[in-house]
């Protein structure tokens, strides 16, 4: 039986509290969904896994995937406990699927000590400007790469 | 012996000429040096591992982080072929390294097929005006949990 997007929402939550309960994390969840049906799921694994990478909607994409032997999502929904973070909007992306649905926001977030939305403001400004310092070094090595990539036969393009 | 920057950007154009050449994924490579010495390295592993997230930065942070035992890489320094994408920028954000080196750009990785520069024009939108639907339900729920997460003794922040 199919569950409805409230339903997959509330199991999302579900997840997002039990995660924090039992100390895995930041209390985030988040459940992957195709016609109503279950494929994937994660909880903020961050601090018990030593991954930053670990946010729920990281852990349930990588589920999700492996679940279906692809590295698209494509017809599938993602629901998750709070508006992604930078880091998992892009993750959403690369992911390709048809949609997603968020119950807390990236300020409610940040109002429970949560960085996204200070993340958010650093991406939208040119590189110079950000608190992180990053240099370019070596350009036309990447460009010889890329160059390399674009003639290489029977690649798998994502 | 410590290597330079200048070394370590070269390791990683290497590790992402290898993974290309291995058919891992796209060309791109990561490494994360703390002193000098490289304690994580990655390449993009997305179509090879069916991962949408296995790309170079988050494989060398998961990586790195591993080896030192910790979600932060404080005092790191991450050294990766291209620009990151908003996903990867995100990630090392989260993982508080001192500073990144990057050889092709944003630009480049466009030019090459890829993304990137499309998902950080679409996340600078705001939610209703980009083209991956995004829906809003449940807020109240995720305030509740937020609360209990604020008055949650010994939590391990991050």
């Amino acid at each position: 039986m199919a569950f409805t997007d409230e339903e997959l929402m509330m199991r999302a939550l579900e997840i997002a509290l039990e995660g924090m309960l039992a100390g895995r994390g930041g209390p985030f969840g988040s459940v992957i969904a195709k016609d109503g049906v279950i494929i994937g799921e994660g909880s903020n694994e961050v601090t018990s896994a030593n991954d930053p990478t670990a946010h729920a909607e990281i852990v349930a994409i990588r589920n999700a995937c492996r679940a279906l032997g692809s590295f698209r999502l494509e017809g599938c929904r993602i629901y998750t406990s709070c508006e992604p973070c930078p880091m998992c909007l892009g993750a959403i992306y690369w992911a390709r699927p048809e949609k997603f649905f968020y119950a807390g926001t990236r300020e409610d977030a940040a109002a429970a000590g949560f960085d996204d939305e200070d993340i958010y403001e650093e991406l939208a400004l040119p590189v110079p400007s950000r608190r992180l310092p990053a240099e370019p070094m070596l350009r036309d090595r990447a460009l010889d790469l890329f160059r390399e990539w674009i003639e290489m036969p029977d690649k798998i393009t994502y």
